[in-house]
């Protein structure tokens, strides 16, 4: 493992308090715990809380901030969150209109956060709870029931984000939400495995001139290995899948991620982002929304995720657009 | 070489369609060149272009926009812009105020810089030349006479596009790039080397052990090659370089830039940073401004640079905090 870290038993905590130092003024981290929440309080606001396993970065804490999350709740590495630290986070988010949780959906995720909406709900918070499972790469999965969660979230905390500094109330935002998440659909491909630090070797083994399609950002097995295709090639599998996915028409009015899944350069990201874009094109769908960066990582895995979203609403359009202020989203 | 590309000749073309594609409505192309200028028309104000060879994306398209750079030359990977380009970029830049270039200190980019500032002058377009050699690593390297321009580019960009869009004449931006590029200094480390599409291989070579301290951002050698350390120790060999460098005393102001060199992911660059603000606050500085994050890469070399600038002038940080709209800074 070739890495710049010191212990790999401290890198959550010093990792965080990192991110704290380099986001003084706009984030904090709540002592003890791996909580990061905003310092912009929005009173009277619907809060949003995420969060998960770490190694994702800067997923879900690079996007606390005003007009995305109010709370992210930062797991050791690939390792869910305790329900102690969620309804800690749901606290300090809760700002008199309730909290509406974005989790992705693995089974300890899910579990946590149900048990924290629960213990948040006997102090009388008022708590919603939305379930992204955007991966349309494989169903059932080795931390998964149905589908996995991958960088589509991100989008969701765009969206509601700003449903929710608009104004909307709870159950405003949590049934857009719902509204939303089956529009939201994303499938990647992984050319090299990431290594968590304190494992020390890789999570899976390709070879030199293998890739794999639908890798998990955990290195859950994806659906097809084959020789490394060019960009084009990949742009074309992806997109069909997501094809397949919609059953789109012409016309139709899509979002588009491209996002890099950590240790591939933008380099490769905007070649492969101009190779969906040709494709779009000749499927004539019309693309409201574009976006390229890494911003679901799965530590050093080299790779990239494509997302698309049915932008079904005009209103979502806007959300996407609107400016906000966070360590990690432009 | 794994990478997800197509034909390594086109990587630039593509490249650049792809990410003005994904930036659309911020910037464009000038067609059938490398310049990327912004939509934004800021008139009567001084336009800053840079540029250089392609390979350290986001820089430097990624900082045109409103409050940073108007325009940037992006060569083929690795290799300096015509001249003939550069004049377009200064054309398209200049807003009747004059244009300053703003060029990292290789024998290349210097000469192609210096040429196109001549053929610009002759058609009566005011131009100053700003040459930034921050990498305290080497004196004189492969591709350079001197010290070799990097990250610290990154925030001349900012400072100096604050000062542009505060109004500053291109003699008052042009004296205080002189005052600022001094007062910038820089050093990284790689823990493992890039490959340059066209080439196919490895720039260098690294052992599955070793890191170089000092290694240029085209993989030009550095000044020492180690065991791989700890974060924490490499962080006292860079900090250490740089206190020898600026000679601090206690209570200087300081901003900081801890960087990523193309692959290596944010969990490590946060734990270095976490790090250097140790050893900061040891040697008692005053840090107004930090940033983390990949601005300034090598393709997909692995590693970190840390820039500090001594902020010798208060408008220093205002300029460094001052909100911009570019498709790579936040």
């Amino acid at each position: 493992m070739k890495k710049i870290l010191n212990d790999p038993k401290n890198v959550l905590d010093e990792m965080l308090n990192g991110f704290v130092y380099a986001n003084e003024g706009l984030v904090k981290r709540l002592e003890g715990t791996g909580v990061i929440y905003r310092t912009f309080k929005d009173e009277g606001k619907v809060g949003l809380v995420s969060g998960g396993g770490s190694g994702h970065e800067p997923s879900h804490a690079g996007f606390v901030g005003q007009g995305m999350l109010s709370a992210a709740v930062c797991g050791e590495v690939f390792t869910s969150p305790t329900p102690d630290q969620i309804v800690e986070a749901i606290k300090i988010a809760d700002q008199g209109a309730g909290v509406l949780l974005i989790v992705k959906n693995y089974t300890g995720d899910v579990m946590n956060f149900e048990m924290a909406q629960e213990m948040a709900e006997m102090e009388n918070i008022q708590v919603e709870k939305l379930i992204v499972d955007d991966d349309i790469a494989v169903e059932d999965s080795t931390f998964t029931a149905g589908r996995r969660g991958i960088a589509g979230t991100v989008l969701v905390h765009k969206i509601l984000g700003a449903a929710a500094a608009s104004g909307l109330s709870l159950e405003e935002i949590k049934t857009l939400g719902d509204q939303l998440v089956p529009n939201i659909k994303t499938i990647g491909v992984s050319i090299s495995p990431a290594t968590v630090p304190e494992v020390g070797k890789l999570g899976f083994q390709l070879a030199e001139d293998e890739m794999e399609y639908g890798v998990g950002i955990h290195g859950e097995p994806g659906y097809r290995r084959e020789k490394i295709k060019t960009s084009r090639e990949i742009a074309k599998e992806l997109v069909n899948q997501l094809k397949k996915a919609f059953n789109w028409k012409k016309g139709d009015h899509y979002a588009v991620l491209v996002n890099g899944l950590g240790a591939t350069p933008l380099m490769e990201q905007f070649v492969f982002m101009n190779d969906v874009h040709a494709l779009l094109k000749e499927e004539e769908l019309v693309i409201d929304y574009k976006k390229v960066g890494s911003f679901m990582t799965s530590i050093d895995m080299a790779g990239v995720s494509l997302t698309l979203v049915k932008l079904a609403d005009d209103t979502w359009t806007r959300y996407l657009k609107l400016p906000v202020k966070t360590p990690a989203w432009v």
